[in-house]
């Protein structure tokens, strides 16, 4: 019971990627954490997945860009994931964890290159570029092209992100024949994650 | 120089909006707020437009819902806006103001009313439907169908929020013949807007 309502709601992701496949978009997420100043902050990052089996999800961000200060202050998440086509939403709380080039756990570490090599070539571009939110850099500063070393080896401003589930609240605007809409709750407890319907 | 910072972002959403109209989900963003405990909390809300010539965003929410709770906490927000089409980015900081049935003010509660009268009579439905996630309620409970009086005086559950922006984050993923990618802050200081274009 505890754990097939973890694999409940891993697997209602999957559906929905399945079903929103043909919308670009539909591995885009919001993820919301908190300033030092306690203020939010949100922006959009992509899905890069499950972490093998288990309900961790997989990010990828840049060392400089604000965002890894914010999570060293307070490492809590709440992602926001709506798909249009299927128009469901799912917001996902739990715990942030940062995996740098220089973690000390070798396992940590291959999880951290197996992720640079699964991002496409024109995506890694991006952790070769200037400092992220600095003046404006001359445009020659954007390469636009890897080299083979490049390509297969992470640069130090390659971090992998992980969120550690704690709720997830699935809401489901579409309904049934029963309900206009639907919405329920999965909890992470001691003995494993519960699951409740709520009124929408 | 100032003014017309703020008319730039607010000129280049209603763009956005233009050019991203086919997409149903273009007038869809996401909120993050900080609850009580100092956690991120994000979820889907509609763009429900600018308050008259003003920069202020408005949005309909329930005064049941625990957001409304959070925001009286803590009025700081960050929107995060996607669009898909024209791959870009707004992320809009600000602070928070609702108007509920109470308001002192006879102005605001005009504004109220006429933000309820531009709801679709299907999304009034929401505000007559039992407490946001309490235990889900039979379904005869979910009314289908308003009262002409409930279809024009909104009920007691209903609030317009309001975001008054303090900093805009436009990134533009597409990029010119120059960059690969465009970022531009728009910051709000005592003179007025500032805009500077930085890395992305």
């Amino acid at each position: 019971m505890n754990d097939s309502a973890s694999v409940a709601w891993r697997a209602l992701i999957q559906a929905a990627l399945h079903r929103n496949r043909s919308d670009p978009g539909a591995r885009y997420i919001q993820l919301a954490t908190v300033d030092p100043q306690g203020h939010p902050r949100n922006r959009t990052v992509v899905f890069r997945g499950f972490l093998g089996n288990s309900e961790r999800i997989l990010m990828a961000v840049d060392s400089r860009s604000e965002k890894i200060h914010h999570i060293a202050h307070r490492p809590q998440a709440q992602i926001c994931w709506y798909f249009c086509k299927t128009r469901e939403q799912f917001r996902i709380a739990g715990t942030l964890e940062t995996i740098a080039a220089d973690h000390p756990d070798p396992q940590a570490l291959k999880q951290r290159l197996q992720l640079w090599q699964q991002i496409s070539e024109k995506g890694r571009l991006l952790w070769f570029w200037p400092e992220p939110k600095a003046p404006l850099a001359p445009s020659e500063a954007f390469v636009q092209e890897l080299s083979p070393e490049q390509a297969i080896l992470p640069p130090d401003t390659f971090v992998a992100l992980l969120l550690d589930p704690m709720e997830v609240d699935h809401l489901q605007l579409k309904g049934d024949q029963v309900y206009p809409q639907l919405r329920t709750l999965y909890e992470r407890c001691k003995s494993g994650w519960q699951q409740r319907q709520v009124n929408p």
